[in-house]
C-alpha cells in the first residue's frame, strides 16, 4: 500500500493552529503517511508541533462559508455548494489533546480530514510508524528489552529446587498469548502442561509471575478453568496447584469476578475451581470492571472533564457518575487483597478472572509494586510491565485502537493499562518518596500505549510480535526511556529506597482524580509540572555546588 | 472564677489514649484549667499530648461496665448503678482530630468529662488561655501586630493628595467594628464621615483597603446602604463615592448578595446604591453563601470526610451534597472579578454585602493576593490578615466559637475564615512557585483561629481586644510565625518572586478539596507532609553544602 494515495492534498499555507497551553498560530499543514506537521511562520523549533496521525482518535470538521452559514458535515455531497470557504478540523487525541485547525479552502479542508480520517486507523501493524522511526541515538543492533522469562528464572535462584523453566510454549503452539519460556512446578512436565493449557481459556495454564523472598510464597496467574457446565475436571490442573502450595496448609485463588459471574461462565463452557476438587485451595472472588464498561467509564469521565458548564455540582455528579474512581478502589483493594494473601498471611495465590490477560494483571503488577522494593526503581518498573504485560500478553493492539473520543463502534477497547498507571499514581501520590520514577513517567507511557514512535506495545502477544519482526524492525520503548537524559527527566528526586511494603490507602476519601493526566492539556497541570521541574532543577543546581 | 471548682477530678492513672496515626498508649490523664495533659509511660516528651480544652468541639461518652453492658450516656442519674465499670471519651477537636480515651472508673470519667464539657467552652475571654501564656522567647513588651493603619497609610505615599487618614473613629463611637485610624478621600470631613455611618450598616462607612500601584485604582469596602423601603439617601454617602472615582469614567460596586436579596435587604432597612443615586458606579451581584448555611456546608464535609463505609459513589455524592467546593468557587470567581475590574479594567470597586464584615473581607482579601505580589510572602500574607481580618472587624469569636463536630444549635458560627484559607490553599497549588509560605502555615492558622495560645483571634473587634487589654496581656500570633525557627519551617522553599497577578482557574475541574486540612488526620495527608518535609531538608542541606 501506498500511503501518497490518500494524501490528496499534502501542504496547504495560512492554516491556523489552535492547541491548549498556546496561543493561537499561522503557518504550514503537511501531511505525510504517518505525521501531521504544522510549521508555524516565526522561526524556531518551539514553532512546530509533530502528531502522529495514529494519536488521532476523532476528527470533526465544520465549515463556514462566505455566506455565513456554519454547520457539520459528514457528507461530501455538499462539497459543490460550499467551495470557497473555509473550514475547521477539531483534532482529538488519544492523549486527550484538543486541537484546530482552520483551513483556508474548502477543498483542502476536506482532504486534509479525509486523510487524516483514512491514515489515523489503518490496520495493518507492519505500516505503522515504529517500523519507520530510525533515530539516531539508537541502532536496531542494540538488544531489544530489558529481559526475559529465561533471565528472570536465573535470578531467582532460591525456587530453582522446586520450579523449573519450561519450553513447551516454545513455538506459540500450547498458549498463543504467552511467551516462549514459562516458569511452573518442578514436579509437572511439558506433557501435563499441554493438558492443562487445554483446560485453561486461550490455553493460560497457570505460570509463576512473582516469587516473595521474604517468605517464600509466590503469585501464579492463569486463564480460567473450562470446567463448564458438567464441572469437567483436570487432573493435572489440581496435580499442577498442588505442587504449588506443596507442603503448606493451603493456597489462594482469587478470582477477580463475583462469585455469581465465575458460575454463570460454567453456561458458556468456563468456570472456577470448585471445593471439591482443589481442597487445598480457598477461592476469592472480587468483582473487577473490565472491557467494555471500563471502556465507557473512560469516555465518561473524558466527557465528564471537558464540561465547560462551570458548574461544581454538576462536574461532581459527572464524575461519580462515570465510576472510573470506583474502578481505580477496586482495582487496588483488590492488589492490597492480594499482598496481604502473600506478605501478611503468607500464601500462595493464583490470579485469574476469564482471560487472564486484563484484571488478573493489573492486580499482580499492583501487588508487586506494594511488596516488592526491587519494582519501584524505574528500571525495575518498566522491567515489571514488559514482564507482566508485554510478555505475559495483554492484547494492547485491541485495548488501544481506540481511546476516549472515538465515535466508532466498540469493539475489544478498554483502558485496562490505564487504569493501571492510574492506581500506580495513586501509590505515588500516597508514598512521595517510595517510587523511583516520577508522575511524568506515568504520562509518558498513557500515550505510548496508544500511539508510539516504538515498537514495544505493537501487537498483542509476543507471537504477534516475533511475527511481525518487531524486535529486528523497530526499537525499544523501554530501553530508549533508560537512556541518560530521558532517565533523568523521568526519576522522582525525593526517591528514597524503602524495604517496606507500600499499603495504599483505598478509602474513595484518599483517592484522587489523576488530574495530571485526565486535565493535562489546562493551565492548571501546567503549573504543577513547572513546580516539578523546579524542584528537579534546584536539585540539580544544588548537586552541582555540592560536589564542585 | 476560679477553674478548679470544675474540676472534680484532676488525674487518673492508667488512661489509654487513641489518637490518629499513633498507636495506642497508656498513660496518666491530667486535666487543667486550660488543657488536658496525657503522659505516656514510656519516656520522651512525643510521648506526651498536650491538647487545649479550648480546641475541643464535641465530647461522647461511652460506658461499657462489668456486665458487659454498653451504651452512650447524658444523664448522671446512672452513676450507682455503673460504678466499677470504665468508660470512654471521645473528643471532637476543631482542628478535626478525634482522639478517645478509656478510663477506668465511671465516676472518673463522668467527671473527665464533666470538666472538658464544662472548660471547654467558658464564655469569659479575659479567662482564656492567651492571657496566661508565657512562652520563655516572648516578651510582654514586644511591639504587638506587624503594622498599623497609619503605618499602612504612610507607605501609600502616592495616595496622600488625595486621601487622608481619618482618626473620626478613635474611640470606636462611630463604627464599633473598625479600627481607630481609616483611610478615606481627603475632601470628606469627619463631620460628613459621622452621617456616612449612620447610612451603612454597623456604622462600616466606605474605607480604601487596598491601592492597586501599577494604575491607581483602589478597592473600599463598606457595610450596606441603609435605604429602606423608602429608598432613603445620603448625601454625604453619594459625595464619599463620587470624590473616589474623581476624575475618572466609573467606579464599580461588587455587592456579594443576588439582585433579589438585595433587594429583600430593603425590607429589612437594608438595600443598595440606586443607579439614580450613584449615576457613576455600576452594580455588580454575586451570590455568596454565608452565616449558617456556610457552617452547615462544614459540616456536611466534615461528616464526609469522616464516613467510613468505603463506599466511592457514596462520598462523591456527599462532598458535592456538601457544596463546600462550590463555596469555594463563587469565592475565587469573584475575587477574580474584583481582580478583573482593578487590574484589567482599571476601575475603582467598592465592595460589600450586608454587614461588610465577612464575605466582603474574604473577597478583598483574595483579590489581593491574587494582584499584588507584595502580599505573596510570608510576611506580607500575615500583614494582609492583619488588616483585612483582624483590624477590619471579623468577629472571629462569634464565628470560631464553635467547629463542625458540636451538637449546639448554631448562633453565630460560619467558616469564613477557613473559606478564605482553603481559597488561598487552592492559589498555592495552582501556583506552586508564587506564594512565600506553604501549607502548613494555612493549617495552622486554621487551628489557631479556633484555639490558641495567642490573642490574635481573640474578640470580634480592635475594640474589643483594646478592652480586654489583649496588646498588653497577650502574645502575637503573627509575630511569633515569624520568628526565625517558625519562618523557616513556614516558608515555601520554591518561592520564585513575580511580579504579574495570579489568576487562578475557578473550573469545577480545576479545584480540589483542601485533603491537607480536611483528611489531616489520615495517613494518606501525614506522607505529603513528609514529602513536604524531605524537599525543605533536601534544599536545607544542599544550602549548606553550596555555602560551605
Amino acid at each position: 500500500m501506498e500511503f501518497s494515495e490518500h494524501i490528496k492534498t499534502a501542504n496547504v499555507e495560512d492554516v491556523v493552529l489552535r492547541q491548549p497551553l498556546h496561543p493561537q498560530r499561522k503557518g504550514t499543514l503537511c501531511i505525510t503517511g504517518h505525521h501531521l506537521l504544522f510549521s508555524g511562520r516565526e522561526e524556531g523549533s518551539s514553532q512546530q508541533v509533530l502528531l502522529l496521525l495514529r494519536n488521532i482518535d476523532a476528527i470533526e470538521k465544520s465549515v463556514e462559508n462566505l455566506l455565513g452559514y456554519s454547520g457539520l458535515f459528514s457528507n461530501a455531497g455538499h462539497r459543490e455548494r460550499i467551495s470557497g470557504s473555509s473550514g475547521t478540523i477539531t483534532i482529538k487525541c488519544k492523549d486527550l489533546r484538543v486541537l484546530q485547525l482552520d483551513i483556508p479552502g474548502m477543498e483542502q479542508c476536506l482532504n486534509i480530514a479525509h486523510s487524516i480520517e483514512t491514515l489515523s486507523c489503518l490496520d495493518c501493524v507492519s505500516e505503522m510508524y515504529p517500523f519507520f522511526h530510525r533515530p539516531s541515538d539508537l541502532s536496531l543492533q542494540d538488544p531489544w528489552g530489558l529481559s526475559s522469562p529465561e533471565r528472570h528464572y536465573s535470578e531467582m535462584k532460591e525456587l530453582h529446587d522446586r520450579w523449573r523453566l519450561s519450553s513447551v510454549n516454545r513455538k506459540y503452539s500450547v498458549c498463543p498469548t504467552y511467551p516462549p519460556a514459562v516458569v511452573v512446578p518442578k514436579d509437572i512436565t511439558d506433557d501435563m502442561l499441554m493438558k492443562v493449557a487445554k483446560f485453561r481459556q486461550g490455553g493460560r495454564f497457570p505460570v509463576l509471575c512473582y516469587h516473595h523472598r521474604k517468605n517464600g510464597m509466590v503469585i501464579m496467574r492463569s486463564g480460567q478453568p473450562l470446567t463448564g457446565a458438567n464441572r469437567k475436571r483436570c487432573r493435572e490442573d489440581e496435580l499442577l496447584l498442588q505442587a504449588v502450595i506443596d507442603g503448606s496448609d493451603k493456597g489462594y485463588i482469587i478470582d477477580t469476578r463475583s462469585s455469581q459471574q465465575a458460575q454463570q461462565a460454567r453456561m458458556t463452557g468456563g468456570g472456577f475451581e470448585s471445593k471439591s476438587c482443589y481442597s487445598h485451595w480457598k477461592r476469592l472472588h472480587r468483582q473487577m470492571e473490565r472491557g467494555k464498561a471500563l471502556q465507557e467509564s473512560l469516555i465518561k469521565l473524558v466527557e465528564a472533564c471537558g464540561d465547560e458548564s462551570n458548574n461544581m455540582d454538576r462536574w461532581l455528579s459527572k464524575l461519580e457518575n462515570s465510576k472510573w474512581l470506583s474502578h481505580v478502589q477496586t482495582a487496588l483493594s483488590t492488589a492490597g487483597l492480594l499482598a496481604e494473601c502473600v506478605e501478611r498471611d503468607g500464601h500462595s495465590v493464583l490470579v485469574h478472572g476469564s482471560e487472564g490477560t486484563d484484571s488478573t494483571l493489573l492486580i499482580s503488577t499492583l501487588a508487586q509494586l506494594i511488596m516488592d522494593p526491587s519494582c519501584r526503581t524505574m528500571e525495575g518498573f518498566l522491567a515489571l510491565l514488559e514482564r507482566e504485560w508485554i510478555q505475559a500478553g495483554h492484547p494492547f493492539q485491541q485495548r488501544c485502537v481506540r481511546s476516549a473520543y472515538s465515535h466508532a463502534r466498540l469493539l475489544q477497547e478498554s483502558p485496562v493499562f490505564l487504569l493501571l498507571l492510574d492506581c500506580v499514581w495513586q501509590l505515588w501520590r500516597q508514598f512521595p518518596l517510595a517510587l523511583g520514577f516520577s508522575e511524568a513517567l506515568l504520562l509518558r507511557l498513557a500515550t505510548e500505549a496508544y500511539s508510539s514512535d516504538y515498537g514495544t506495545f505493537l501487537g498483542n502477544s509476543d507471537q504477534e510480535r516475533c511475527s511481525l519482526g518487531v524486535k529486528e524492525k523497530t526499537h525499544c520503548l523501554f530501553r530508549a526511556l533508560l537512556r541518560p537524559k530521558e532517565r533523568e527527566q523521568y526519576s522522582n528526586p525525593l526517591y528514597e529506597h524503602t524495604e517496606l511494603a507500600i499499603w495504599p490507602s483505598v478509602h474513595p476519601q484518599s483517592l484522587q482524580l489523576w488530574r495530571g493526566f485526565f486535565l493535562r492539556w489546562t493551565p492548571q497541570a501546567r503549573h504543577l509540572e513547572e513546580a516539578q521541574e523546579e524542584i528537579r532543577n534546584m536539585i540539580t543546581e544544588w548537586g552541582k555546588l555540592a560536589v564542585s
